[in-house]
């Protein structure tokens, strides 16, 4: 008997996560939203439901303690477990996190993580309330799973764009993508020549969106004091394109996008150059920004327009009619979808 | 400056939890119950709360992938989350499952990891709603996180033990262990001569014990039917006097347990001989039973009296009178925890 073997890059991280999860069922009442989503949804009242989302961050795949010190990389953990909450346009009230990690840290690099970890709670008002902390055989792994509540009437989905909905992004993005390329650039003249000190001047804010990315949870508040309800929602961790892809699939729509439109920081453009990279298609491609992604009906423009955290980047269309890039020079071109695929690395 | 540096090791697993969780303080009103239980509670409405609880299963440390097949591997990452809502009174309802996994692994390995998932959602009657998977450069590391349900009056912490409480185990204890030992022993055997077939005839239901443990959902049922709310309750993952351990600390009382009382099946009692070990020590420091182990108030023992599934193993006595195991020859010992210690292994 020959046994198949079918590699895991063979199907992409989001083919293998539907692959190996399409013949469950769900069979509790409170279950309203199981997988698909940023974070699943469980009704716990008439009016309430709780939102559950959870991360692994694997060292050597998702971060590099080389150049991210362990204090960044306990709230970034955090952070990007509430932005998922957001992206539902709930708020974050409690996170666990289980760790295992190997014997070569001491308890003075887990006392460091877990400063991080704290003040990622006292920024975002969430308390720990459980985990789990093992050893591993190698490096440090780390687990976290948010919990948040919202109104079920305001949860926002991916699947809720209409035609000619506004596409809007809060933030900046290509940032996190090119602090990245700064971090890397300098990691490699250090291991070249330990004598030469990392040149990070002028790049303080891009590096800080690498390492210390932020949940957009003043986003979830301001739209709610301005009384608009997204008509669907996803956060960008994987890079514009492939989220934009998320909410087009989801909600059967097709969109266009607008080059000039994407909001990208003076700095960001600089070091994008200075990669000889377009900074359009760091935003489209690079990831990690954790900016929100949404949509929101046309009869809302008034009430975001003016707004400096919010740009409108283009509009939903009907599903035929396709999903578009549009450049500076006014050419349409099909978006396509990079993103991050860890198993392909 | 000189660095200070602490072995992990140096604090022990709980030491350990305890140290990095020390400063952080709950801010959120729903947060009922924090760190410091088999599971978190959350008020979700004026008399029920969520219960979420989550594990961290590593390979080399949890689990040895050359006698423990995938799919039972799936079961039990999710029957031990399962064992922590019980632990509390609580039914669980839904899981998320995250994993990191190395590129050595085929999909049909994970394929069979999934079907371990996706039965012990059936027997637990409990909804997949989440996860994460990414690659990792060692092995397979499982996170799994379990929410549950239960009216906040029945809730059972492990601080609520009172003197002259009954000290109850359910099921039988030290079978896990010795399965273990019989896996371990085979694996020595099948290294030395691989053409030598594994002898584990007669051995199958301590081997099920092992790598098939059930969470005991029905006790919380069988509870419930008698009208009978535990005082105190944890569930047996890290071996009995450990946890007996915790709900005297938690609870602030001392106890008696006797030896005589300890219910073990034959088979276990069989496999420790063969291994020349005593039995009821097998029992108290071997772990991974994953039976509960409760208290209840002496009006409530005519009610549980001549269950099959519960067994009164001791008292409760006052702090001051200390934590004894009396000895078949009636000699009182003073209780020690050794249960694992994985950073110490």
């Amino acid at each position: 008997m020959s046994e198949k073997r079918t590699e895991l890059g063979d199907l992409g991280e989001f083919g293998l996560i539907k692959h190996l999860t399409e013949k469950f069922s769900n069979k509790q009442a409170s279950t309203s939203f199981g997988i698909g989503d940023d974070a699943a949804v469980i009704s716990i009242s008439e009016e309430d439901a709780m939102l559950i989302s959870t991360d692994m961050l694997v060292e050597g795949v998702h971060f590099n303690l080389m150049y991210m010190p362990l204090k960044h990389l306990g709230y970034k953990a955090v952070a990007v477990n509430i932005s998922d909450i957001c992206a539902m346009n709930g708020v974050a009230e409690q996170i666990t996190v289980s760790i295992a990690v190997s014997n070569r840290f001491p308890v003075e690099a887990l006392e460091e993580l877990y400063e991080g970890i704290r003040s990622a709670c006292e920024v975002y008002n969430v308390d720990l309330v459980g985990g789990d902390t093992t050893s591993s055989f190698s490096g440090l792994m780390i687990s976290v799973t948010a919990t948040g509540r919202a109104k079920k009437e305001s949860i926002t989905y991916r699947s809720g764009a209409k035609e000619f909905d506004l596409l809007v992004a809060s933030g900046d993005l290509g940032g996190a993508y090119l602090g990245l390329q700064i971090l890397e650039r300098e990691k490699q003249v250090f291991q070249a020549n330990p004598n030469i000190q990392p040149d990070l001047d002028g790049n303080d804010y891009i590096i800080e969106r690498q390492l210390k990315p932020e949940a957009r949870q003043d986003i979830i508040q301001f739209l709610k004091d301005l009384d608009v309800v997204p008509t669907s929602m996803i956060d960008i961790s994987d890079g514009l394109a492939s989220e934009i892809m998320h909410i087009c699939t989801s909600s059967k729509v097709g969109c266009h996008v607008y080059d000039e439109k994407i909001p990208i920081d003076g700095k960001t453009s600089m070091a994008a150059l200075e990669f000889n990279m377009d900074p359009a298609t760091c935003a489209l491609n690079g990831g990690e920004d954790y900016e929100l992604l949404f949509t929101i009906s046309q009869d809302d423009f008034d009430k975001i327009k003016g707004n400096p955290n919010m740009t409108v980047i283009g509009h939903i269309t009907a599903e035929d009619d396709g999903r578009y890039f549009v450049d500076k020079n006014g050419s349409a071109i099909e978006l396509q979808a990079q993103g991050w695929d860890h198993f392909n690395g």
